[in-house]
């Protein structure tokens, strides 16, 4: 089956965007009694693994965890151990993402605690699945995607674990206090909303009412109190720091130039931008470009970092729409300030909704591991062919109004510009501009950009031209992968098509 | 069909309180797709009768609407004057509750514009049905059974009309700000969810992001902006009047000295009190106990009013959970505070939940027509039979530990206390304690309310007594009605199951 962008893929072939008709209604999860809860609105359990019996975990089931705790969570392990000690098989694991600190799982994939992974890997994880070691099929999805999968019903939730950085003993909670502070607990809305069963995991567990809640006990079956469920160090991560390579940086300045040039940058403007170094940069030079004209945002989206805080205590936005939050600085702005607020995959993304925050956005600045020369982009494989990527938000992402993948020209010593990607991951209908540190590349199909930047100082090329230039530098074009080794992975879209599949690499 | 507590309904008899098994999985709306709203997120439409056009209005359609206005809403005569214009027939309004104000709908019942009301009763528009005049029958449920109905599909809403003081383009919207700001939006909550479609109507439209929201613009299929959703001056209703009656702050001030005298009043403690002149005069008894005691609240739920503010800004309460805003000091307040918090029903009230606010309340106070020697109650009809009054979120906080209904022992010379209820609505089992002017009857079942009082100098009497001395001034027992019209109203219980039918009276 050859779906639209040319890609083999064994069902639900992509059809091109928005081609898909929807039809149906949601899925939805059971009906309970208030008869069958505790009188007393206290949910406690002793521990997970008697959580997990009482929520009648049994073989194959569809687990769930959300990854605000980062590279410092401790639940998934705590969660998979309890399994294993109950003697489980072939679990689904569903996380929102997946982190380095994940390595620690790979036993049970190994040993068929787990079966396999429903969504982006990433790290060590990527790889082991990379090299065949996973017995079933990852399915990676967007942040969009997944909650799309299972408002629509392509997933449904056994049993969602929760990890909760401060709850009361009836399920409400909220993410900006505790020990494990994490920020909002966006990610976790959807599995609160759709999963059969639904844990809560807390370090912080306090009277009744935690209020202001960010989600309702009511959605919650059972709480458990653990030790911690995460390292405070781990969970304010890395990803929050700045670029400090010249080449990089450049590629950041190219892009807020762009956006300066092309009047994307003007009063009442919106814009989303991740965590990573060259966004964050991009960040920095838009946040000087707007005091140098006065210019003001309504809203900002993130990846929440000290610098968005920044821009909206000096009254550079109006909002920060939150969908992740990062650092101390961003914990503290939503807990205190009421307009930094957080968001879920539902209204941020969800492309079987009615609109979207993102689709609203005036700007998203990206990255990508590969692009094509028809703007066509991938961001979960290498050029060599491992999976170690996760989508994240980056396909919801691309719906914005100007969609801008700032990328280096190469990395490596391998170009990213190349004849065919390795991994087809966002259609070039929705990629508006390359912007790398020689030079700055428009899709054709935006004229009004095209129109908006002629006779600005900005270094435009084609993309052709950009390749040609790394392949110079980098002794000629990437080596054309030619896989033929088993489906490990296959690339969602976010309407539940399949745009590509990912195979394994040899070891 | 005889139910367990000997009243004849038609179908799913009531058979007792937890009785009902549950089954089966929730409603859910359609599923829609991003490519199917406008990309630059402006959903306005020009007017009422266009956006109910795109909506697909037909013949027999639910249209519902939610109560914030209160006794100012325009909103719904508007509704229906556009839906009487489109020619559309038999529709049935859902509405989360009728007021007085409503009596100009009564032409479109007359007409057959709507069919029936899926709802409550008030005032005129109850009058009207219970001298014969509505085509079909009321349904009548609490707060917590019409969040529950619709979510275990009992009723599916084609269109919901949300009223809507503040909004954006996008449908984000919120109560606390706008010329006809209510407070929380917590009643239009389940409408958002479950609707096929959902319409907000706005006199205050704002640029987009309307937040902080309380309302996702996500769930809005298209924005309509009127020049006057309400008159603020009904918005803002003279229910939150104390009473000036000796006896009936007698009622209250014998509730007050219940709950101190039992050692339900103690430090931590939480309770619902309404915006009735009782309630409310109920409310200052005790704040003046928890000063005088040096006790604090860990939260109450209103119905908030000046007086519940004054207790959280004082200090006597950690948080307000609101579930209806009913002056300008509780909007501030919500507006504000970060500890006045909106609730819905779902979180407060839903029997089919994992548990609900209401039920972990220490104490709630509430009225009611009439109650019976077993301690059953009547909410909705007179003695005459008239059902003039809605259930509200009567049902539902029967289940708090401690229930008082505080009731003057009769009104208009008819005794409150009799032998048989002219309408059932609420079962002894969750009715614990009536305070009367003449005295507190303790539920016998409560032999812990009544060991906690044994010795205490409150004027402690048996229901068979209040009678008695009721009778005595009002010349002999209220006559018991024999109705034997059609029925004219379902009385449903908050699982769905019915409790009673209400009749036509001769008018």
């Amino acid at each position: 089956m050859i779906n639209a962008v040319g890609r083999e893929v064994p069902h639900h072939p992509f059809a091109g965007v928005g081609a898909k008709l929807v039809s149906g209604r949601q899925a939805s999860p059971p009906i309970r009694s208030c008869e069958d809860y505790p009188g007393d609105g206290n949910k406690r359990v002793p521990d997970l693994m008697t959580a997990l019996k009482n929520a009648g975990l049994r073989d194959g089931m569809v687990i769930s965890t959300h990854h605000h705790l980062r590279n410092g969570d401790y639940l998934a392990a705590k969660l998979f151990a309890a399994a294993d000690a109950l003697g489980v098989r072939d679990l689904v694991w569903f996380p929102s993402a997946v982190f380095p600190c994940h390595a620690e799982l790979i036993p049970y994939l190994e040993r068929g605690v787990i079966h396999h992974i429903e969504g982006s890997l990433n790290g060590p994880v990527g790889d082991f699945a990379s090299e065949g070691g996973m017995k079933g099929i990852a399915v990676l999805r967007s942040h969009g995607g997944r909650y799309r999968a299972m408002q629509d019903g392509d997933v449904r939730v056994d049993i969602a674990v929760i990890a909760a950085p401060t709850a009361d003993p009836f399920g409400n909670m909220r993410g900006t206090t505790g020990p494990s502070a994490c920020g909002g607990l966006g990610f976790a809305v959807a599995d609160a909303q759709y999963a059969d069963h639904v844990i809560a995991v807390t370090d912080n567990l306090v009277r009744f009412p935690c209020a202001p809640w960010q989600i309702q006990g009511n959605y919650i079956d059972q709480v458990v109190v653990v030790d911690r469920i995460g390292d405070p160090s781990k969970i304010l991560s890395g990803t929050t720091e700045l670029t400090r390579s010249p080449e990089r940086l450049l590629v950041a300045e190219h892009a807020a130039r762009f956006v300066a040039a092309s009047g994307v940058l003007r009063e009442g403007w919106s814009f989303q931008a991740g965590a990573g170094g060259i966004s964050l940069a991009f960040t920095l030079f838009v946040r000087d470009l707007m005091r140098e004209r006065g210019v003001r945002a309504r809203f900002v989206r993130g990846g929440s970092t000290r610098y968005l805080v920044e821009m909206l205590e000096t009254g550079l936005t109006d909002f920060i729409l939150d969908g992740q939050t990062f650092d101390l600085d961003g914990i503290r702005s939503m807990r205190e300030n009421a307009n930094h607020i957080m968001t879920s995959p539902f209204n941020s993304y969800n492309y079987h909704g009615k609109g979207n925050l993102a689709s609203l956005l005036d700007c998203a600045v990206l990255g990508a591991t590969e692009v094509d020369l028809e703007f066509n982009a991938n961001v979960v494989t290498h050029s060599d062919g491992r999976m170690l990527h996760g989508i994240g938000g980056w396909q919801d992402a691309l719906f914005s109004r100007c969609t801008i993948l700032a990328v280096p020209t190469f990395r490596n010593r391998v170009p990213i510009v190349r004849e065919r990607l390795t991994t087809f991951c966002g259609p070039e209908t929705l990629v508006d501009v390359i912007a790398t540190e020689r030079g700055i590349a428009i899709n054709p199909r935006r004229t009004d950009l095209l129109a908006a930047v002629a006779g600005s100082d900005l270094p435009l090329k084609s993309l052709e031209e950009l390749k040609a230039e790394a392949e110079a530098l980098c002794g000629g074009p990437p080596e054309s992968l030619e896989l033929s080794g088993p489906v490990i992975g296959h690339v969602t879209w976010v309407d539940g098509t399949l745009l590509d599949v990912v195979r394994q690499v040899t070891a």
